[in-house]
C-alpha cells in the first residue's frame, strides 16, 4: 500500500558500487517487492584476471542480495575455501587477488558465458536469476569502462591500487577509461523515459570510483536529472571516516576534507541540481545547514548499518525522504 | 653407466599421450637421470574452456611425474577438492569436464602466462619446473592442432566425444585441425638432427588420438625415421583389450581387429620404416611371428603396469630392447 509518506508509488533504483552500497541495497530488498527494487552497478572496477572477467561489485551484489556473501570479512562468499589460491601459490602465480574456489565458479560461468557470445548485460542479468535474486540488477554499461587510479606512483588500474597496493599510494585522480565510448545500459534509459521510478537512491558507495563512473557515462546523470523522480544520496562519510573502504584516503589525496558535507558539494558541483535530498549521519548532525546551501534537503538518521536491521531501518528511512521530495 | 644390453648411451626420447603413456614416463623417470628423459606430449586434447586452456595429456604428465596424480581415478590430482564445480552446478554451468579446485590454479597459471605472451612452449617448460619435475617435458607443437572424432553423429571435438559423450558415439575416423599448418616443436628438432637421443620410445597410449597427433606433424615422424635412434612402440592393446581409454573402442569404429598386431601392423602402414621395434605383452606372445612379418623386432615381456615396480620394469624392457637395436 502506498502512503503519503514514503516513495512506494512505484518503484525504486539505486545506484550502487560493491560492500557499502550493497548494505543499503539489502535493506531495500528486505523493504520492497522484488519487482519494485532496480539496482544499477558500476562496473567500472572489472577487470580480466588469470583470464577470467570478474566483476567485483556486480559479485557483491549478487553474494550479498543472496545470502551467501562474508559478512565477516566484507567480500566474497560465506564458508569460502582457497584450494585453488593455495595451489596457484605454490605455482608461483599472483595471488594478490585472493579468489575462494567458490567465488571462482562466477568468475569462470560468465567467463565462459562471455566467450559464447552473450551480452554482458544478459549475463549479469542471468547469474542474478540463477542465484535466485528477485530484484533486478543492472550493469551500468555493456561497454568496458575501466577505472584508473592516479596516484603518485603514476596510474594504476583500480584493483591493483585497492587490493595489490592495499590504497597506500597517495591519490592524485581518477580516470574511467572508455567512458566516453560507453552507452548507458538501455534497460535503465528506457525505464527513466518512459517508466521512472519513484525515486531514485544513491547508496553510501564510493563517490570516486564507485558512483562517479555509473553517473559519467554520457547521457546517464542527464538522464537521471530529467526525469521527475527525486534523487537521494546517502553520505558514505560518517563523522570524518569512511565506513567501508578508501573514501576517506581518496579525499585525502584529492585534499578535500573528510566530511559528509565535502561529499554533498562534490556531487552538487559535478551535477549540478541532480540530487534533491541527502541523508547524513546523526553524528553529522552540525553539517546540516551547510549542506542545505548546496540546493539539497538533508535527512539525519542513523546511517551506519552493523545489523540486518540497521540496513532495512536505512532504507525505510530513505524511502520516507524520498517520499517526502 | 652404459652397458651393450640397455640404450643409456645418451638421452631417451619418448612419445606420449595421457594416462596409459604417463605409467611408462614415470617407470622411465624411475630408471633414467633427469638429465636424459625427454617426454614428446600430444596436445592435439588441448581445448578451451570456461574461458581457460587446458591440456589434458601435458597436466597428466605434470601431476604423474611430480607423484600427485590421483591414481585410482587416472587423471586429475590427488586428494582433489570439487568446490568450484559444486559451485558452477548450482549455477547451472558446464560441469562435464570436472575441474578439481587445485587442477583449476594450473589452468588459471597456464591461461595468464599465455594471455601476457608467454609461448605455449615456454609456459609448458615453466609449468614443469614449478612442479619440480626434472626431466624435460616438450609440447609436440607451439601451434594449436585440435584432434576432432569423426562419429556416426558428426564430429566432436576430442573432450566432447571422450569425456562429455564418454565415448558412445561410434568412431568413424579422426581430424587433426590446423596439423597442415602446425610447426613441430623446434628443440625436437633440432635434438633430432644435432644430437640424437640413443632411443624413442613410443609409449603406451592411443594410437589415433595421443600418437598419431604427435607424428603427423608435418615433419615430425620423417625427423624421427632420419635420426640414428632405433623408435621402439609398445603395444596399447593386450589380450585384445585397451589398458586404458578408448582405443580398443576406436579399433571397432574403424573396423579393425583389437589385437597388438593391428597396432603395429597400423603403425608400419602408416609411417612405413619408422619402428625397429614393438613390445607386446605376454598374454599376447602368439602374434609375435606375424607382428615380426611388419619388419619388426618383437620383444614380449609384461606390459600391464599396476604398481610404480611395473613401470619401471617396463621402462627397464624398453631401454633393454633399444640397446639390443
Amino acid at each position: 500500500m502506498s502512503t503519503p509518506g514514503d516513495a512506494r508509488r512505484g518503484s525504486i533504483l539505486a545506484i550502487t558500487g560493491g560492500v557499502g552500497g550493497a548494505k543499503l541495497a539489502l535493506g531495500l530488498a528486505d523493504e520492497l517487492p522484488d519487482s519494485e527494487l532496480h539496482l544499477l552497478v558500476n562496473t567500472g572496477d572489472d577487470f580480466r584476471h588469470l583470464g577470467m572477467h570478474i566483476s567485483p561489485d556486480i559479485d557483491t551484489l549478487l553474494y550479498t542480495l543472496s545470502g551467501r556473501s562474508n559478512q565477516s570479512v566484507g567480500w566474497g562468499l560465506e564458508g569460502e575455501s582457497w584450494n585453488a589460491m593455495n595451489a596457484l601459490e605454490q605455482l608461483g602465480g599472483e595471488t594478490w587477488f585472493r579468489l575462494g574456489d567458490k567465488d571462482i565458479a562466477t568468475h569462470l560461468w560468465r567467463t565462459q558465458a562471455l566467450a559464447e557470445g552473450n551480452g554482458f548485460l544478459e549475463v549479469v542479468d542471468s547469474l542474478a536469476q540463477r542465484m535466485g535474486i528477485g530484484c533486478k540488477i543492472y550493469a551500468m554499461s555493456a561497454d568496458p569502462v575501466r577505472t584508473t587510479v592516479c596516484t603518485d606512483e603514476g596510474e594504476l588500474p583500480f584493483q591493483h591500487y585497492f587490493v595489490r597496493r592495499q590504497c597506500q599510494p597517495a591519490v592524485t585522480g581518477f580516470r574511467f577509461e572508455g567512458i566516453e565510448s560507453a552507452r548507458p545500459n538501455p534497460a535503465i534509459m528506457e525505464m527513466l523515459q518512459h517508466a521512472p521510478p519513484a525515486a531514485v537512491v544513491i547508496c553510501p558507495s564510493n563517490p570516486f570510483v564507485s558512483v562517479d563512473p555509473v553517473l559519467q557515462i554520457p547521457g546517464m546523470w542527464q538522464a537521471l536529472k530529467a526525469c521527475s523522480a527525486p534523487v537521494i544520496a546517502v553520505s558514505p562519510i560518517v563523522a570524518g571516516m569512511a565506513i567501508k573502504g578508501p573514501a576517506a584516503k581518496m579525499m585525502e589525496g584529492l585534499h578535500m576534507p573528510v566530511s559528509a558535507l565535502a561529499v554533498a558539494r562534490y556531487y552538487s558541483e559535478r551535477y549540478p541540481g541532480l540530487l534533491s535530498g541527502f541523508i547524513i549521519d546523526d553524528s553529522d548532525a552540525t553539517l546540516e545547514s551547510d549542506i542545505r546551501e548546496t540546493g539539497m534537503n538533508v535527512a539525519i538518521g542513523n546511517t551506519v548499518m552493523h545489523s540486518r536491521g540497521d540496513k532495512r531501518k536505512l532504507a525505510q528511512f530513505v524511502l520516507q525522504m524520498a517520499g517526502a521530495s
